[in-house]
């Protein structure tokens, strides 16, 4: 007979692996499975960005805690490398968020009123800066707290420093059904067997809507596919992210600017097609006219894990304290799965959680105003 | 509502997508799900070796059944390429399984009696045939018949055709659950959603154990995992295949020699460990040793899918005839692929099938003995 | 000391292997030098096509080399299997070369007149064959000879027979100077030390154009840089080569659709930049709507060898005729390379040739216009 | 006409790139010539250890030189960043030299008398901080200075930050000949066309005997080929090199394992053999077990520029001092790269050089002994 664990996590992207190793830092015995290897879903295609200024809009529940969790990343970077020799590659020099319109001017100058460390830059010093950029620009929003870490690498991080603080991860192994064998038994099938755990948390992303429904929620994960690709060059130099409408460049610290993303609702492939890559390309070019003579290396495509109102559901099903959820992460899972990790393991610890953020990422916030019924 | 279909096959390896192949080519409506890309199982890391007498001892029914797979390969071959425009590199040179020591010599000698077209080649012989082989065999037995092809390009081959002639295929779809809704309408759930079908065939390879399972039976299915590398040379020569205790090198049509395969029982890991590949070396270097010298170009590991008794299930469910199963192919499933497709065609079409064949797949043929109760 | 040859050729691309290949047949000791792998500069960056109708516009010597050489190809598949086991991948369906608008149709409709094969096939007949080509097309002419190879595995199969039958083939060996020691003896110096030889073959692509200067030749080879990709689908079905202004999707056996190519001057990088890609799918996703939404799998580049006059240069030094030239073929290298290698065989074996073609291709044939002296 | 230079370098591996950023700093008008990539050469094949302790057993010059060299990397780190953005993954947790015999426990713990910072360790020492190393060992030197960088992003960042001060870098350019045209005036010949420059140096790694010998010099360049594979494992930890006899397993901040090398003279493949690896995993397996299990990901080879006596030439032609070399780092270019970089920067200066380095290093050293004379 497997062995019976405390907590037993579906899924081991970043999400996944972020709790694990929350979890057995506290020495809670803890198994991972994934269907595949760690961090091959969503995690991998990301860019990195931390792009809590620069994603959210509103100063609301979730961008507080969005920042919370960019923050966790300085002390993670130590913490992680020790444990684990892995270096997250944490870059923090800040990003450009660009108005090529009057009106896009307006709105970005607006966002400055509401936070203190964002300025206004004009054309003139955004190109003093980043001699790189257009000057067809209007000018850009100064994010000085907006960086970038490689997502790879913090996923492995993660796994390895969980897995040498006692933790268990188990590739190749979807979980087809998750069942209740009796209190504080939960059986989670897969191909290689049944194991069992006392509490299950369902971390698999975009895949993770089926669990919801299987465990008698409503709540839907649509996919919402990322196209990206990366170029390198000797001459072109950025030292800010460039952010226009959903697309960016990023300087990654390995010498690659990564370049994303199209957003492509309700496909499922992970491959990008050529006219993804195209509409890419016409988007970012005018941006930093220079790329067009960067040498293209790498094209690549994954699903961002969108829930119904575009936060994630970080919490405990409605009916059954024991099984959480840490899914729905869509466009910022990389940024926000450091705070996931402390979140979920302050559930799991019955610790006291923020109740602003326990409404905010509720599984069940929108049911009542849908009017569906928890079968 | 998504479509409903005729057959709906779980698994686009080469079992699922040779059985699609043949029911689109008879204008059945039919879908595949693969929950990843189609051919990325044991498919794409098999060797690809045709080896109906290289591996099969017995003159029984299964033999006769992949004599008779081996041979449609065949027509196959310009079948797939008119549908499709894709190659499936058939070489058809035969294979030299070779002896070490007299006891193995004499044994394969014993073989030539039961098989008309075998013969016992003696050292001298082989040497002048094959002069890369070692002075150190005995001799080899020569299997004319066993040829070999491109897994890869044959899976795409079928998958292709079978698109083109109006099957469904759709990736990233892993089947979750299979239950009847009602007579005639099976339900194939996966995070993409529902998709129904009158007729199920499961074929997902080793990870088909987890579906016997769920609809009641009690057949296991266990993970062999081999380890391959492939090596090139312009000055290394083989025609034909040479093949010893289970691990072979194969000359392909591409050039390279594709090397395999390690043993390793109840792995689920489809990576190459340094531990596998280092016995495989050791391994396969004393028959060929100029190969010692060839350049490595890549290694890789794949599952095979093997049943309780090593002999594949292809029949139906002994309580209900619109589930069927076509896997446990294990060490033999691109040598099986055609006549699988035929055979399970044939069950749906309600054609007349063999009954050696029915008898020595069925899906309950070690219940009895086993003492073990459908549940 | 190191072994003296009869041949010694500078470079290992598919014209470079064509000739060794010839050579060893008749028992030459040849030996072939190349700076890094064989087959790495243009040869394996090109799409394949034979395109002796669709590349070469005038009935003229050179065009009819071009035939030739093609038709050589059916002779060597086999040819090459035999010695190596190595398949071509030679497809033989023909090519559209289509018109999207007036005046090319016109333009077209002309060259039926001058050869007997071709033919006009309006849009509807071309829709009728490849329904997935754009109703936009004004029609296309057929081409049915003009069809393709894989040319990394014709440079291969080439060197490969080479070997085997006795050439000699050193890698990592960048020819720096050739040298006349004395009579029937060169020196090919190389950082691995010096080789010598009766005669020398300079057959190193884009980059001869140093060797015609050292011996004293005005002749100049320029790069025109060509940026590809490849896409797959499951879906998309092309039986032919569609042709348009310089630009292809060929279908390869392999299942890939090759995607070619730009046509950059002077540009000496062999990676593809990211407006060239850019510009690439702007051009051919006209020509097959749907292959906007078939998957991007690889892109790249290469340099193709442009002589003054877009003609290879095959023949011997004005004032040496133990210094031979093979190099300069342009967009039509892969196509050309069976009959250049018998030619320079012939020049060798002091053979009858064609005296259209020596004419055609002379390495001396511009200076008297260009009224450039020799020095 | 093109451009003329200060100076112009041949070779764009770790080595020249490191000169042409140094003088890139002084505002010095720099030419970096590849004939390839940059850094595709021994750069990337490189574990990057920096083993100066482990590496150099005399107390001597070059070990100086070496330490030197290896605390530079300490201001190298942020300097080429803060240029580049590129990080150059500097890991500085130090090495185990392992004895696995009485005798080779004595050699090491002779070391301890001559370095102030080295210590031996017990087994039982080493296994309690790396508890992965085999137990079968006698015990261990403990180097705690001898850290490890990416090759390939120390080679990139020297090459971009080079770039944006002011260098110029060609790739696909190799220099064919080396001509003095006038005082302070030299041709670099390539395919590409002539590069001019007032001062040439020579850093093309083991490819450079060739510019030795046509600069009249005797000195010969040898390659050892060097075998490396990398792997991964979420389980196996090691915090430092495990090092013994020409042997490593160094653990990557990006979480590999890179294993190396072979030492096979004289043999200029740059592609991993078969047997190479299999020796490779029988040396290093015994040291620590557990990477038997551990996932092999890659393979490659590359070519150490060994000169005469094992040590680099960095200095001036005997006759000529505006030809400068920085070549034969053999084993240990990577940790000496800084160093030469400065080194060649102040030759070319006028500097004020230490005597002992001039001597040490200098082209004509062992012609005396070795009675050559300067042709
Ligand atoms: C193109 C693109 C760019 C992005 N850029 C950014 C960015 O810059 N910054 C940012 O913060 N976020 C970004 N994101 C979003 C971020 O990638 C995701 O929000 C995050 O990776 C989600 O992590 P996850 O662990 O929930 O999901 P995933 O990484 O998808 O992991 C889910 C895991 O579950 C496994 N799994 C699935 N089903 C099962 C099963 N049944 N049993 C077991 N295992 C299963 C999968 O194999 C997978 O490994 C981007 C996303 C995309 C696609
Ligand atoms: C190293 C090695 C060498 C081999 N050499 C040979 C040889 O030379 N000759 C020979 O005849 N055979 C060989 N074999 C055996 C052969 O590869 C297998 O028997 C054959 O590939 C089995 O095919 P399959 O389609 O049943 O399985 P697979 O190829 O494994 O395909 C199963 C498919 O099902 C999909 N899947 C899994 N679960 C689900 C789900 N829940 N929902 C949807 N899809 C799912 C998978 O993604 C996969 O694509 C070799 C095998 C190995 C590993
Ligand atoms: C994008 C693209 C698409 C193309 N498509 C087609 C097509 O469809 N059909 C067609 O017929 N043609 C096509 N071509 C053209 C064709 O590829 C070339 O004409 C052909 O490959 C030239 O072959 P080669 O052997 O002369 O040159 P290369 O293949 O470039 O080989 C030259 C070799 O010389 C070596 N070398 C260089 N310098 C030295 C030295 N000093 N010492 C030793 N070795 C050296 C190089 O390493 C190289 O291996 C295409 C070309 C490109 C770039
Ligand atoms: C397996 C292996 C492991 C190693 N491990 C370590 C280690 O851990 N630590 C360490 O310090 N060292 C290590 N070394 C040694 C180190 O890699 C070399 O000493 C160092 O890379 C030499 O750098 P280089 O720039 O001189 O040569 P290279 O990196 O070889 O660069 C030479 C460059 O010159 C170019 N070139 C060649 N000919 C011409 C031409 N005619 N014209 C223009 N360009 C030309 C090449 O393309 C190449 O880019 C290792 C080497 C190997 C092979």
């Amino acid at each position: 007979m497997s062995k019976h664990y405390d907590v037993g996590i579906v899924g081991g992207g970043i999400i996944g692996q972020s709790i694990a190793y929350q979890l057995a830092k506290e020495g809670i015995s803890v198994l991972v499975l994934d269907r595949h290897k760690g961090g091959s879903g969503a995690t991998s295609a990301a860019a990195g960005m931390l792009g809590a200024n620069s994603e959210l809009e509103q100063n609301d529940a979730f961008f507080q805690f969005a920042k919370e969790s960019q923050r966790q990343y300085h002390l993670l970077q130590d913490e992680l490398s020790n444990f684990s020799q892995i270096h997250i590659q944490l870059v923090d020099k800040g990003m450009y968020k660009v108005a090529l319109s009057q009106e896009e001017a307006i709105a970005l100058k607006n966002a400055v009123q509401h936070h203190e460390t964002l300025e206004w830059h004009t054309r003139e010093t955004v190109l003093n800066h980043e001699p790189s950029v257009s000057s067809e620009i209007e000018g850009a929003l100064h994010i000085p707290e907006d960086g970038h870490v490689s997502p790879k690498h913090v996923c492995e991080a993660f796994t390895k420093s969980a897995s040498l603080l006692g933790a268990t991860f188990i590739e190749n192994a979807p979980v087809q059904s998750i069942k209740k064998a009796s209190v504080n038994d939960y059986i989670l099938s897969t191909p290689q067997g049944d194991f069992t755990c006392n509490k299950v948390v369902i971390a698999n992303g975009v895949w993770s809507g089926y669990f919801f429904k299987q465990l008698g929620l409503p709540n839907r994960m649509k996919p919402v596919k990322g196209e990206c690709l990366a170029v390198k060059s000797n001459t072109l130099h950025l030292e800010k992210t460039i952010f226009y409408d959903h697309c960016y460049i990023v300087p990654k610290g390995d010498g690659r600017f990564v370049v994303g993303a199209t957003m492509v609702e309700d496909d499922w492939s992970t491959t990008p097609s050529l006219g993804g890559i195209h509409a890419l390309i016409e988007k970012v070019s005018p941006l930093v006219p220079g790329i067009s003579s960067a040498q293209l290396i790498s094209t690549w495509a994954g699903l961002r894990p969108q829930s119904e109102d575009g936060k994630p559901y970080i919490g405990v099903h409605p009916e059954d304290d024991n099984i959480l959820f840490a899914t729905g992460h869509y466009r910022n899972g990389i940024l926000l799965a450091p705070k996931t990790g402390t979140m979920i393991r302050d559930f799991i610890l019955k610790k006291k959680i923020d109740e602003n953020y326990v409404r905010a990422f509720s599984v069940t916030r929108n049911l009542a105003q849908s009017n569906e019924v928890i079968v």
